[in-house]
């Protein structure tokens, strides 16, 4: 099979490794000797039962997460947590304080992208609580109005009173800016901005970078959550870990004036059942899982950090050098481009369509950018091997050269 | 791979067509030729695009959908879809009739099994509007509390305003009870009941009858949803059909009082974007393609409503045979049982184990009843073939002489 495979650098939905497709084409017929297919048996069933909870204890012990936070399935992937997460916060936020009016209950979003801007305005769209823009990035950009970096910590502005939550996207997948995990960083998320032996309201997008390295500070989050279709399995599934105090009562907040909360929007919902309320999409969690014991037959997110990190390295270099004969131009700020997606624009006339069919002519492909930056986009998730990122590099350095001698 | 599979009658998630099964297999690692898995490859690629749009015509095409309404896809199940019809239809009659109080946005709910009555709930639960039972089957059943028919016509109170919307469920998954599709029938969900030339707000639930026979008066109908986890797919995909005017402007409804809606829960956001608003189940819409494919090849629902409809009479008649012999008792009432879930008690000690480890040393699987009701349950969702349904009518005829022979 793997002879007719490109390598697929695409943003999301994005390479999965072979040995989980191998497994997963296996189970469709039969999903652990039940004579039953991963996509046929019941959720309910003890044999489904024992892998979702196998799945939460690898995520638990990858993650090292603590027992003060849930794990929790869903679906609806990020878009439906932008909405998930604004009405399970201000649940908990009119529970803590039933006396304010909504002016007083503050939604403190950093906007450091293209996703964490559409988090910011259905929070707006929703309409209750009182968005509140910790800083935009844009001010701080090179030409004042594009996503090209992580602010300095000076520019943060939170909300002084507890607000309802405080809201971050750890990786843009579509400008390619990622926080630094050293929170000695300039570009780190300033966790030392807030006040400590508090519980945060702090939620953070993770879609594009879950499980590709550590997650800072992990304990001090309400909510990370993460569409799984970018390192854990494919589109359909979404993996929230919650803080216990934000899993609240959302029928008494709605008595006190909160919005009322879909069923399965709910966390309480989720929590209560383990996830199993009504029926989860068990092929997409059993994919997941499969990743996730590969993750840590391989070492774990260290390993992952190490690699990820390398692989990054080496694409970054090969854009320097592009850079220095004037053939790449990174959209990124020094010390705010992302390991997970890279984006860049190829300089010249028809130079752009030139490296997307060379590169596709060497059968990698998905390097088109997204539509609202363009460019190229370099998607280097876990699947993505430190082999397959060499090729492209290798092929980047012809590129330059290619490019050199034309002019 | 057949050798080791069981028949699998569950509930759902249930079997599906061994050909389906293959077909994903392969397309796990190279879909349409792209080089790239159905699970990798970008929902905004112009082969899923076209893969999208065909799974629509095949759709409207086998159940005659007029271009009146749409075909959207999303995730969330049945029980997203509690919530959504609620939120999206109260906008809707908040946008027809401004003026009204919520006492008089009225919700009619037809309750004739457990997935209805938590519908009801949750209508109830989010507390806007003013929840009316239609009809509750219970007050018509040999004890006066179970599930065990479909009402007779004259037993349904309607409002006589405008209701927001008209609920029902035609099948009840775990009761076994389902409208009769011939509208003659006594035990037909009743049409002529309400006024003509009118958009009725008539909700339906097919999540465990889609797909199975065409659906009566299919352009009167606001939303028809199923989960796909019965007849189509796996789980984690829906399937909606709106009428058009229950698209609406939410958040214009919302700035008149009604509920807010979440992004993903507007059918307006998946209307506008034709399911591709963010990143949908890529493989579970490809699994219920191939599915939807399959169907139109043997002859689409006509053929299923024959082929079902065969295999149901043959497991009554079985069922029949063992109540006159006093080793089975039906659960439901002459004329109200579904033909793709049927239930029934094994009578006497032990029996109904025996029943189970007796089938199970067949390689049928699934059998057992959901918890709330107990006993027996047969699925016979269109991936069960009639030689699989002959070989379970044997089973049973032969357990009833068993069992007879015992006494």
């Amino acid at each position: 099979m793997s002879d007719s495979r490109v390598i697929n650098f695409g943003a999301g939905p994005s390479a999965l490794p072979e040995s989980v497709l191998k497994k997963t084409a296996e189970a469709l017929f039969n999903f652990n000797g039940t004579g039953m297919g991963i996509a046929e048996i019941s959720h309910r069933s003890k044999e489904f039962g024992a892998y979702i909870a196998n799945c939460e204890a690898l995520i638990r012990e990858q993650l090292q997460v603590p027992p003060t936070h849930e794990i929790l399935f869903t679906q609806g992937g990020g878009t439906g947590q932008f909405s998930a997460i604004v009405l399970n916060m201000l649940a908990r936020h009119h529970l803590l304080y039933p006396e304010l009016d909504d002016e007083h209950r503050s939604m403190d979003y950093v906007i450091t992208g293209s996703w964490s801007k559409a988090a910011a305005e259905e929070a707006k769209r929703l309409g209750a609580g009182n968005l509140h823009i910790a800083v935009d990035a844009r001010v701080y950009s090179k030409d004042g109005k594009s996503f090209d970096n992580i602010p300095p910590h000076g520019a943060y502005k939170f909300s002084s009173h507890d607000p309802a939550l405080i809201y971050y996207c750890e990786n843009e997948t579509v400008n390619g800016v990622q926080f630094a995990k050293d929170e000695t960083s300039p570009t780190s998320f300033p966790f030392h901005l807030f006040p400590k032996g508090k519980l945060l309201p702090l939620v953070a997008d993770y879609s594009s970078s879950f499980m590709s390295r550590p997650i800072p500070r992990l304990a001090d989050h309400a909510v990370i959550y993460a569409g799984a279709q970018k390192n854990i399995g494919p589109a359909g599934l979404t993996i929230l870990i919650v803080r216990q105090d934000c899993i609240v009562d959302v029928d008494a907040a709605a008595k006190l004036g909160a919005i009322p909360v879909p069923l399965m929007v709910s966390y309480k919902t989720l929590a209560a059942k383990k996830s199993l309320h009504n029926t989860p999409p068990v092929l997409a969690i059993y994919m997941a899982g499969l990743v996730l014991e590969r993750n840590k037959e391989l070492g774990g997110v260290e390993y992952y950090a190490a690699v990820n990190q390398r692989k990054a390295n080496k694409v970054y270099g090969a854009l320097r050098e592009g850079e220095i004969s004037r053939v790449f131009r990174g959209l990124v700020n020094e010390g705010s481009g992302s390991i997970m997606n890279i984006v860049f624009e190829v300089l010249g006339d028809g130079a752009e369509a030139r490296f997307l069919s060379g590169a596709e002519q060497l059968g990698m492909k998905g390097l088109k950018g997204h539509r609202s930056v363009g460019g190229i986009r370099v998607s280097l998730y876990n699947a993505i091997s430190e082999e397959q990122t060499d090729k492209l590099v290798s092929y980047m350095q012809e590129f330059i050269s290619q490019e050199t001698n034309r002019s």
